[in-house]
This record gives structure tokens, sequence and C-alpha cells, in this order.
């Protein structure tokens, strides 16, 4: 039985203390809106009340399109604890996929901001389960919703309207809280959910992992939080969660503009954000970014890896850069690499390295690099990375197949290929599906990556294996060269050579040749999307 | 249903990842032992094959008694990891005392040190139900065990030659994990108890909270952690659990003796540390505390109120002194307090103040002031205090009586009279059955201590309520001096007239008398037994 000693875990109960009366930081939208920790709370409550009358019922799934907003930060709170399934919607997958994930998912209502109307306005080729649409603005609809749905406008005045009473109903702390679509390049979206108790305990957690670091990458109640992941990407990591229940001053930069992003950070002094290699990459090619002193501001980078040439770029402007790791079925964090004491007074091509790294396991995850027979790897060995914790998702919703596999062995795979250094750290070295067999050794294409994105003139590198007669597959170098730049090709090739002779790189893996492209194909999240450059740059059939 | 990616919340989780193998620090036992995170962890799974060896069985309840040892935080995983109960006895209770709570535990095995056999060989009032003694140490046992006890000797032995291979059972989160008793002033004492759950949840969130302080009281990695609270008492506060998820350096200090411990401190750098004030007074006033250098040394004073004479004491040495509030029956942890960097900008004098105060809710801890129906009073008026979160004893084992007053209302009563301030942060002004009712106002018997605390020549300090026909009660102050001190009592007396004309202290609370004396009655924990102080110093009847 449960008792008040000891309540269920529940999103609710990730709040400051006293309804946040003594926390004397704010809540910041970038669209001019700021208010106070008490105020927030308040609007978690209005919320609840306003779809309770426009008809929410418990148990129904509320989609949410929408930008960076403070709306999008009141509803990872009013939506689970009204008994309701937040689903996080990817608006950067394609209108007919968005539909898709809606129909997936049953949900009733929508919340949506209006430049996403047109998202909800194509074909419906699964059904459209909507019932009513709310929203954002006051703005009229152009074109046609589905029929028989109801279109409700201006969620903001109703908040701003409704009272704050609202008791939380009470929750089993396994009632799904979330969900969102993986934006996997291959098939349909696949739907992770999590419960109440698991964001609770994710949240417990970073906040552990995260505080008791002695010096590097440290998350506390002085930090100016501002996410550049989305809302709707695996809860920005959790970390509005955790900012909030620390009652740290948070920034909401709604749409992702660059100039305004930098803006945000020094306006607002942020200290804390994170976000994927690609959109740290585009932030400091800002001629503002050279403005900004970046001296000890923290930014962690997950979603994919964090390539040697970005980390020492920005290393040189003083930012305190750092990596994580972690997947959309996987809470999402499992692992931060803060360096240790010892770690920081390393010279900074040292530093390089070590910040690169996946890192050390958030308290209470279980991670191993096993191999095909799922066997555990020793220390420097790769193999598959896989994962236990308690904020794992159960399954992809509707999908035994896919569960299954993802689950193969009671271990949740992660489809990536690493190992575990004398450090304890992780560093992960391919997608499964990216690595590169040559010869029968394995080639990691992020290896590759990681080392021509260091040299002169290189603005961005992909690796992928082609089809090759004599070894199986050999790898292929595509590059963007910057602006300007002349003989890239030949000076890749040249370093790869003489990184070969120093050791650095096994002599197999050196690529025979170099392309030079004019942009890389990329997924809705900004990662390398390999299975389309295999596609054009693999042999033509 | 619990899946891999939803794991039940063990205390055989609460470790650092991969066996320790990566956790550069030890752990340190006084009497000479020091060894890694790995050998701490085979450690454990030995000690669990010795004890089903020696025919202990899941769901048993196992009493150790000992001074805080290796052998002492092994078995805080040990036991409870193999599904058994681990009590952990008061050894400052009578023999007596020690005896009624074995037998009320129902405990059938004893893992007992040498020096506290004799408690176990007087009379079982209430019939002894252990099956099996186990020695720490090979001496013999003098004098009688019960009749029907088998004795073991020498568990440390047994541990060395053990196997390390033992697999954890699988355990419900909720079955009870340890057990131990409140030592109260008043009756028999009562069995506290909580499950993994609650340990886990304990564990997490006092270290996000103690980790996201910006600056004050943060408790890192690279912290060296030794208890000055009893691992018998309320799991040393938890911090135990804590300190090990983090895999930080820890010092077990045997018995406490003053000059051990400063040694201790010393030699092996530890910097971060909890006990109650009388021990800090204790290890203050030893020689040895001069020699030390204390800058930044953190103090965590809980079990009872933070004296402000002493806090400025500590501040004095550069101690980084600071408190925190709970209970035996709340996990215990409920506020630790941490000061803002803006309070820690204020002087000194302020800081004291500020020190002293019991502080702001652990995340996840709903505590109020509440009146006597338990209605929550506004900001800076005085009630109970009161509490729910996911930590709290689900009541007094076999004592329904007092379990419904402790959870009456749904909230746990502490007992304590409180109130919290415009800064959010609690302060407790006395025990609900210590405060002094005069002319219808309330007399807070711990302000008038601390205030007494600081005039020159005052040791020690209790106030007590008295009798009396006009008042109903008026406060007497009793009053240990420092040696050779002359006039202490005019002193105080004078002292707190003028605190009273300045407007510090309502006038009618100034005592009337002041009772030199030459000690003060405390309880097994170092609290002062005002129970007892009454009877001798109250009217005779």
């Amino acid at each position: 039985m449960q008792t008040f000693g000891d309540m269920p875990l529940l999103i609710s109960s990730l709040l400051p203390a006293d309804n946040g009366n003594f926390v004397p930081n704010e809540i910041v939208d970038a669209a001019g809106l700021r208010y106070g920790y008490p105020e927030f709370i308040r609007r978690i409550r209005k919320f609840a009340n306003v779809l309770a009358t426009l008809g929410v019922e418990q148990g129904e799934t509320i989609a949410v399109l929408d930008w960076d907003s403070h709306l999008y930060l009141e509803s990872y709170y009013a939506i689970p604890s009204m008994g309701c399934v937040l689903q996080t919607v990817n608006i950067r997958l394609s209108p007919e996929q968005v539909r898709y994930t809606i129909s997936h998912a049953g949900a009733k209502t929508a919340i949506v901001h209006p430049e996403f109307v047109p998202f909800l306005q194509g074909e419906w080729k699964d059904g459209c389960p909507l019932e009513r649409v709310i929203l954002i603005g006051a703005n009229d609809v152009g074109g046609t919703i589905p029929e028989g749905v109801t279109v409700h406008s201006d969620i903001l005045t109703r908040i701003d309207d409704a009272s704050a009473d609202y008791v939380w109903p009470e929750l089993d702390e396994r009632a799904t809280a979330t969900r969102f679509y993986t934006s996997g390049t291959t098939g349909l979206p696949k739907a992770v959910f999590y419960s109440h108790r698991q964001i609770v305990l994710h949240t417990l957690a970073i906040l552990a992992t995260f505080g008791t670091s002695p010096v590097q990458g440290r998350l506390h109640k002085d930090d100016v939080y501002m996410p550049i992941t989305p809302l709707f990407h695996a809860h920005a990591w959790g970390t509005p969660y955790a900012a909030t229940l620390i009652g740290a001053k948070q920034v909401y930069p709604g749409r992702y503009v660059p100039e305004k992003l930098l803006r945000l950070i020094q306006d607002e002094g942020v200290t804390f954000s994170h976000c994927v290699a690609s959109i740290l990459q585009m932030l400091l090619d800002d001629p503002l970014a050279k403005e900004i002193d970046w001296k000890g501001r923290k930014m962690l980078i997950g979603g994919g890896p964090l390539p040697e040439g970005l980390a020492r770029r920005a290393l040189d402007t003083g930012m305190d850069i750092f990596s994580g790791y972690g997947m959309s079925e996987t809470g999402p964090v499992q692992t931060i690499n803060h360096l240790t004491t010892a770690e920081l007074q390393q010279p900074m091509e040292e530093q390089v390295a070590l910040r690169t790294r996946a890192g050390r396991p958030v308290v209470l995850c279980n991670i191993k690099a096993v191999s095909d027979d799922c066997a555990p790897l020793p220390v420097g060995v790769d193999g598959e990375i896989v994962f236990r914790s308690p904020w794992l998702t159960a399954a992809y919703a509707d999908d035994a197949v896919a569960s299954a596999e993802l689950w193969a062995g009671s271990w949740l795979h992660s489809g990536d290929i690493g190992h575990f250094g004398a450090d304890g750290a992780l560093r992960i070295t391919d997608r499964l599906k990216d690595v590169i067999k040559s010869g029968g050794e394995w080639i990691s294409s992020q290896q590759l990556e990681g080392l021509i994105s260091q040299v002169d003139g290189v603005s961005e590198v992909a690796v992928i294996g082609v089809p090759d007669e004599k070894w199986g597959e050999r790898p292929l170098a595509l590059i963007v060269p910057v602006a300007g730049a002349a003989n890239c090709d030949k000076r890749v090739l040249d370093r790869l050579a003489e990184l070969a002779d120093a050791g650095v790189l096994p002599r197999y893996a050196v690529p025979e040749t170099v392309k030079l492209v004019d942009g890389l194909a990329r997924t809705s999240v900004g990662k390398l999307n390999k299975k389309v450059l295999r596609t054009l740059y693999g042999p033509k059939e």
C-alpha cells in the first residue's frame, strides 16, 4: 500500500517546494514574456483547467506542435499531471510523417502553433483521430482542418483567464506521461513512451550526476539554462525537468535562429545549454559569436558525436564543452562526459580527445559493450552498446517486431558500436549499420570523420562504406570544403597518411579517395543521413 | 509489469557502475584497513555468502552491533541485498533496551563487536529471538550467551575466505531493507523501518540537493567523506549510501574518540562530515583542533539545533558549517540549509543566524508548519512541522497507537515547533513538548539557549519550563559555566535584559533566574534530555 510516506513518483512532484514562492529566478520566453516560478506553477493549473473546460478527459493523448516556448514547458507538467499523455510532435518531420505520428498516437487533441496548422491540413492516410485543435495565438486558420474537428483559438488568453484552482488526480506512477516518435532513417517513425516514474527518476539521476561533478560541466541553482535541443526531442534531454526542480532561471528561445540564440545567451546570461554538434557549429559560424564571452559557459553536446575539430574550436573560445550519450529510447541520458579533476589538468590537445568521449554512466545506469551473442566485452574492445536502467522505453508502441529487436536478450540495444576505456568512459566509434567492414576488419567512420574534421579547409565531412570487390567494403570520405579552400582533398589524404604513419589510424582505414561535395544529407534532427549518402554516392544499381 | 527498462529501486543498484572498477578512491577503516571500490563490492558479495553459509535465510532480520567500521558499511549493502532486514542497533541505549529492540525486531542473527557481547548476556525479559551470534574478531566470549544460540567467530576472516560469487535475489522494491529504534526520551524505543525504494530515493534526492548548491556545503566526487553520526543512527543520515554511489573516498573512524577523529580529518583529508552539535563542540575543545586547517571543510550539523555560539566558533576556524533537519522517522533528511550566493556575501554576524536555520526542503519533500487542526500557517508563524515525502517511515512497527499519532491527518508529525521565513528556509524554534507557555504566549527554549550560549563564560545551557502560579509556566535557564568563569549567572541575565531592550527577545521571555549546574542530562545520541532536567530542576512533588 502506498502512503504519504511512500508517495508515487509523479511529474507534479517535480516542482520546487511551496508552489515556487521562494524561488528567486524567472522563466523567460524569447517572445517577450517573463514570469516567476509561482506564476509558472499557477499557469500549469490554469492550463489543466482550460483543457478540462474544452472537454479533454483523463487518459487522452494530447499532441503539441510548437517551437520552444514557455507554453511548451507548461505542457510538460500540465498534460501528464492531469492524467493525459503528452505527445511532443517532431515538427522537423515531413507533414505526412507528422500526421502519421498523430494518427498512430490516437491523439484527440492537438495544441498547435499557427505555423504548423498546415501540417494538419493534408491527407490523413491513416485517419485523423483529432476531435479538437487548440491554436496558440488568435490567428485565423487558412485552409481546411479535417471535418468534425473543432478549432479553438488562442490558448494563451484562455490560460490567462482560467482559474488556478485545479486538484491533480491521483495517478499510478507507471501511467504513461509522454510519447514521442524516433526520427529513424529507415521505415516509419516509431513511438517511445515514458511513465511518470521514469521521468522523475531520470530527473533525480541527472541532477545527482551533474551536481556531483567536482568542477567541469556541473549544473547548479545559479545556472541560467536554455535548451537548444528542441522540446519535442526526448524531453530536451530531460533538462527542463531538472532545471525546474532546482528553480534555476530558464530561457525558452522559440524558433532556433542563430543570431537570436546568441543574443539570448549574452543578454540573459545563459550558462548551461545543450545541442547537437551541427547546431553549435552554426552558432560559432555566426559573426555575433565572436562578441560573446564564452568563458565557463557549459555546453553539453549529444544526439551524435562531438567532432574533435568542433571541440577544439569551442575550447578555444573558453567554452566548457563536453558530451553526453543516450537515445530517444533511453530516457534519454545514459552517460555524461564530465572530466575528472586530473583530466582537466591535461593540455588542450589531450582535453580535446577527452571531451569527445561519450562519458561515464549516470547513476543507476547499467551499460555494456557486448558481442553479437550479448556477452560483455573487455575494456578497449568494440561491441554493441546495450542498456538496462530504470528509465528505458518499455517497447515501441504497437510494434512487437521492432520491440523484440530493441530488447533482444533483455538488454536495450543501441545500434551503436563502442567500448569502455581504462578510464571508465565510453567511446562510441560508430553506428552498427554505418561501420565499414573491410578485409575482415572494422573501420570506424566516426574516427575518420573526427580526424578529417580537423584538417584545415574542411567544413563538413561524412565517411561511408562503399562496396569493394577485393575488400568487401572501402571507406569513402565526402567533404564539404570551406569557401575558397583549395586542394582540400589532397590535404586530407596527406594528413590521413601521416596519421597512419604515426599509428593513430590503422593503415587499412585510410580511404583511397576523397570526394568534394556541396552539402551533406541530414536527418530532421541534424544528424548525417548515411542511408541517403550511401544511395547518392554508393554504386548505382 | 516491471522490465529491465523500469527496474526496481534496490539497494544493490546504489553502487558505482562496473563493479567499481573505474572508481579511483578508497574506503579507509581507522583500524588499519584500506581497500578500493572493486574490493568493497566483492566483499559485499562475500559477506552474503558467509551469512548464507551460516544458515541465514531471505526475510530474516539481522542485528548489527558495531562501531563505525568498514564491515558496518558492507552490511548496509549485503544484508538488504540478500533480502534480509538490517537492524542497526543503537549501542548507546542501555543493555536492557538493546535486548528489548532485538527481541522486538525478532532478529535471528546478530553480528557483534566483542565489546558489545555483554549487552546480549543479561536477562531477556521479552525472550531472545537470536539463533546465532557472529562475532567480529576472533575474541572469546566471556559470560553466557543465551542457551540455544550458536556463536560463530571472526566474521572478518570468514569474509576474506568466502567466494565473491553471489547473485542477488529478485526483490520487491517495497521490501523492508532496514529497521532501527528511535531513542525517544519517553517510553520504550519505537521501531522505524525503510524499504529499498525509500533508501534509493533518499540517496538520489540528497545527492541532487547537495550537488546543486551553487557554492556552500556541496558534496561532490572529490570530497573525502567521514561520518561522525554513528552508522546505527538513521543510516548515518543516509550519507554513506550517497558517498558510495558517487565513488567518493570514505573514512570509517571506528569508535568516536576526539583525538582520533581529528587525526583522521587531518591525515586522510576529510572534507565532508556531519555530526550533532555536542560532538562538534567536543572536537573543537580538543587541543589538536587548533592544529587543523579547517578552511572549507564542510560540516553538516543535525539531530538537534546548531547553537549560534557554536556556529560562530566554527566559522571562526574557517569551517564551512551548516545545518540540516530531519528525524529518525523521516529518512532522515528533509531540509538542508545551504546558503545562497547572496547569503554568503552577508557579514559573519548575519551568517551565524543564517547557518543555524534548519534549511530549505530537499527535492520531493513536502513540509509545512501547521496549526493544532493541521491547517497550514503563513510565513513567519510558528506551528508544528509536518511532512509528506517518498521516504517517511510508514509506521512504528507493531505500535498502532503511536503510529496513528505519528500520522494524524495523513501528515507525519515531527513534534517540533517552527516556521518558514520569507527566505523559504525553515527555522525550528522548539520541541512541541519543550515549548514554554507563559501568560498565553509561547516562549522558545531554543531561542533562549541560542542567545545564552553566546555569553562569555557559558559552556553549556538548557532552558526548561517550570510551573508558575501567576503565568502558568516560566523559563528556567540551567548553565554549565566554563572552568573558572565568574558571575556567569549575572552576565547572562544582564545580556538577556539588553537583548529584550533591543527587541531581539520578547520581554516576557527573559527568565527571572539562572541556575549554575555541573552538567546537563543528555539522551543516548547527545541531545539535551529535558524530561530528566524538568524532573531534576522542576518542582519536587
